[in-house]
C-alpha cells in the first residue's frame, strides 16, 4: 500500500503519520519524505507492507495534518490515459507495447492523432484511434474536437507522445497537472521548433530529451525526468533526430513509470520525484 | 544534525523515532528509510534543522528503540583517516587536494606508502608520509608495522587509495568495517590483479571500478559505489588504465563523500546507500 | 556507398585502397581505419559520397590487398534475420516495431519461440512465428528442427532475443559469426543462469547487459555493445530484473544497428566497431 | 608520429596523404577521417608507426594538398600553457597535480589569477603565480597587464580555469583560436552568470559542463566537450554547483587531453573531434 501527502511543512508531521500507521499496526517498508525549506512545504511517500482500508486511514490522517494536506491513501492502480500523436511513432509504439504486455501500469483508454499516420499500429493493438485533423479549421474548433473526445474518456492523464501542435492556454488549463509532453531537447535548451537543427548548429557534443507537466509556458513546464547521449561531429542534424527519438521514448516510459507509481509531486513549477 | 539508526525492523520504528524528535520541537528536512525485508533490518538517516544535545536525544531515542539498535545522533562531522598507498598517485593526489581546500569531509592524518614514490606530494601538502617497505620482511612484520602506526592515530577509517598488498585476514579483522578500498574493475568482473590486461583481453566495451569496504575475501566487501568509462577496440591494455584512473579516482571520492557524511550502513556483505 | 576490408597488416594498405578509390572518381566522406599491432590485423570502413558498380570496385580492391583480405562493397543494405525466443517480450517487441516502421535495417523472415508465449505478438504484425517446444525430446531432436526451419529462410543473422536454452557447439558452429546474443549482465560478470540474482547478492551497484557473438563457451563470444544502469540498495532482485529489460532491449537494439550497418567487425574473440 | 590535415574537400585527398605515407614505408596505426559536406572541408588525423624528418614530411604532403592545407607533422609533444584564474580552486588544482605527475600532456608555465586565493597551492608546486587584480582600474588596463604577462611566456594555449571575469573582444582576438574556457553548464543552456541558480530555479533534473574555445560572443565558441550530472529535487543551488565542479573538473581535463594530442580542429562556430 502506498501513501502519499503533500503539505506547508511543520514540526511533527511525520510523527503524526508515522503515529497513526504504528497504532493501525501497519509496517513501513520504505519512506522518502522531503521538506523544501525556501517554499516551506512537505512532501512524503510511504510503502505500507499491509493493505487496509483506505479510506478511514485517509480519514484518520487527516486528523494529525494540516487542512491543505493532499493525501492520497493506495491511489488507482492503473491510471487510465490519453495518448495524443502526430506522426512519429517511437514514442507512441513504446507506450502500446508496455500496455499490451501490462507493463505500463496504466491503461490505454485511446489514441488521438492530427495525422493518420499512426491509425495502422493502433488498430494492430486493438486501441481506439481518432482522427482530429487541424487543417482546414481554427484553433478553437479543433480544440473543441479534441476535448470533446478526452472528456469522453474522462483520462487521469493526457500523454503528448510527439503530438507536434501547440494547445491554447485554454485547453491546458482544462487538464491542470495531468498533460505529460516529451520535448526533444535537454531543455532549457532549445526551446521550441527544430531543437535538432539548432543542437547541430551550435556544434554540441551532447543531445538531450526531457518529460515535463504542460503549463502554458511553451516548454516551460515542471520538469520530472531528462536524459542525454553523446554526439559527434559525424552526426548531421538527421542522425542527431535518429539518436534522439532512442532518449525520448527512454525518458518518457520513465517518467510515464514514476508518475503512475505516485512517485511525482508537483508544485510551484518543480517536480519532487521519489525514485 | 543528522541521526542514523540501524536495528532490527519492528512496527512502529518510525513513529517512535519521529515521535520523540517532534516532543524536542525538532524539525526534519529530510528523511530516509529502508528495511530489508529478507534480512528483516530497519535503516533510518534523519536530516534535522536544528541542533540540540545529542547526548540527551540519543538516550531518549533508546528508549523507543529495540536493544540492538546502533543509533549515531550528530555524527563526528570530520573524520580521521590514514591512507595507505603503493606508487600511483592519482587517488591519493585527489585525497590530498580535497584535504588542503577542506571540502574532503575528514582530517588526513598520515599516508604510509610502501614505497616512496609518494612521498614528496605529502611533504608539498604538510602531510606526514611514512615509509613501511613490505620487502624482505614476513608479511607479518610488515602488517605489525603497518598497524603500529596506524594505531598511534586511532584513525576512523583507513583508506586503501590504491595500495597495492593484500593484507591479512588479521589486519582485516583489527579494523572491521573501517577499511575502503578501490578496486579498479567493475566487481565481481576481474577479481584480482590486473583487471586491465583482463579486460582488454575479453574486448569488453565499459570498464569500471569499485569502492568497497575490505572484507577478508579478496574484492569480495560489501560495495559502496562503482562507476563506468566506455572502452573501444581502439584502447590497448595501457589506455584502458589510463581511462580507469580517471573513475577510480572520481569514484572513490563520491564513497569517501557518502561514507564521511554517514550515509552509508552495512550489514551482511552489502551496504544501504543514502544518497 | 559503403566499403569494408580486413585483412593481416601491411605498408601501404590505406594509399592502395584510397588510390583506386580516386582513380574511379570517389569521394570519401568517412574512414575509419584500426590497426591491431598485437596481432597485425587492418580493418577499414569507407563511407563514400557516390554509387559504383560493387562487383567492379571489389574486383579492383582485391588486386591493391593482400589475398587474405575479407572485403564487402556496398554490403547488403538489408540484411536478413530469423529471431528465437522464450517468453520474454521486451527485446522481440523491440524489434518488431523497429522492423514495422522499417528502421530496423533488416527484415524479420520469422520468430521462433520454444514457448507460444509471443506468438500473438508476432501474428499482430503479420510475422510468422514457429513453435518449437524442447520438451519432451532430446537436444539434437530440438536443434534439428531448429536449424531445419532456420535453414528454409537462410538468414544472415539469427538473433537470440532472451532465447533462454543453451544452444550446443554443432548448432553454434553451422552458424559461425551469425548469431547475435543478448545477456543479461555485464560480461564477464555473472555470466551463466540467474544474473539478477547473482548481482543481488553481491550488492552491486551497477547492473549491466551485453550483446555478443555466440561461440561454443557460453557467455564468451566477441562484445559488441555493453551498457549499464544504476541500483541501489532498494532494489529487489525483481527490481533489478525490471531495470535490465531496459538495458537488455537498448543494447541489443544498439548492437543489431552497429551490425546491420556493417560497422563491425570480427576476429579472434573480438570485435573491432566503428560507430 | 601524428599527422593532422584540415583543407578543403576534393577527391584523391586520402589517396595523396597515404600515398605519401607508403612511399616513406610509413605505417598507419590508425586513421580518422571526416568531412564536412555542407562546409566542403576535409579533416584527417592519422597515427603513424614510425618517426622520420618531420620537416621533410610536410613539404612531400604540401604537394599532394590543395593550397589551403593546414599540415601539422608531429606536432609539438608538449604544448605550453598559461592559465588564469578567479577563486576557485578545483579545475586549477586537477591541472596541476597532472602537470606534476607528467601526464598533462602539456607545460603550465605560469598561473595568473585576478585574486590572491590560489596563489598558495602554485607556490606548492613552484609555479609562478602572479595576481593581477581588476578591482579599481579600467579592464583595458587590466588586460593590458594580462597580456604583457601572457606574451611573455608566449603560451599554446590559455586556459581560463574558472576565470570570472569577461574578456574583452581585443583579448580574445590577441589569441584566436587559443583560449579554452570551461563553463559551468550543460551549453546553450544557461549563458552567462549563476547557471546553478538558473538550473536550481528551472528545476533541471540533470546540470552539465560545457569546455569550449572562446570567441566573442559570450559562451558561444566551439564546443569541445560537454558531461552531465543528475540532480534530483533535494539538491539546493549550492549542492548543484558542489556537483557540478566534480563535472567541470572532469570535462576541462578531458578537452584539455584531446587538444593537447591534436584530436580537435576548430572551423566556423564547431570542433572535430577524433577521440
Amino acid at each position: 500500500m502506498i501513501v502519499v501527502i503533500q503539505c506547508k511543512d511543520q514540526i511533527g508531521l511525520v510523527a503524526g503519520i508515522t503515529g497513526v500507521l504504528a497504532t493501525e499496526q501497519l509496517n513501513i517498508v520504505s519512506l522518502r519524505e522531503h521538506v523544501d525549506k525556501a517554499a516551506n512545504r512537505f512532501f512524503i511517500r510511504v510503502h505500507i507492507e499491509q493493505e487496509t482500508d483506505s479510506l478511514a486511514l485517509e480519514v484518520k490522517l487527516q486528523q494529525v495534518l494540516p487542512p491543505d494536506a493532499v493525501i492520497k491513501v493506495n491511489p488507482l492502480p492503473e491510471k487510465k490515459v490519453v495518448v495524443l500523436v502526430t506522426k512519429e511513432y517511437h514514442c507512441l509504439a513504446d507506450i502500446l507495447i508496455r500496455h499490451y504486455f501490462k507493463t505500463l501500469g496504466a491503461q490505454v483508454q485511446c489514441v488521438i492523432g492530427n495525422h493518420d499516420t499512426l491509425q495502422n499500429i493502433c488498430q494492430r493493438f486493438d486501441i481506439p484511434f481518432y482522427l482530429v485533423s487541424h487543417t482546414q479549421k481554427e484553433k478553437e474548433a479543433f480544440e473543441a474536437q479534441l476535448t470533446s473526445l478526452v472528456d469522453k474518456y474522462s483520462p487521469d492523464y493526457i500523454v503528448l507522445a510527439k503530438f507536434m501542435r501547440i494547445l491554447s492556454p485554454d485547453f491546458v488549463a482544462r487538464y491542470t497537472g495531468r498533460i505529460i509532453n516529451i520535448h526533444h531537447s535537454f531543455l532549457p535548451a532549445f526551446v521550441g521548433a527544430s531543437p535538432y537543427r539548432q543542437a547541430y548548429e551550435r556544434g554540441v557534443k551532447l543531445i538531450g530529451a526531457t518529460a515535463h507537466f504542460v503549463t502554458n509556458e511553451l516548454d516551460e513546464g515542471p520538469i520530472i525526468a531528462q536524459q542525454i547521449i553523446p554526439v559527434t561531429h559525424s552526426h548531421t542534424s538527421g542522425d542527431m533526430m535518429k539518436a534522439g527519438k532512442e532518449i525520448e521514448t527512454s525518458v518518457l516510459a520513465k517518467a510515464l513509470h514514476l508518475v503512475f507509481e505516485d512517485r511525482v509531486f508537483v508544485y510551484k513549477n518543480k517536480t519532487v520525484v521519489f525514485e
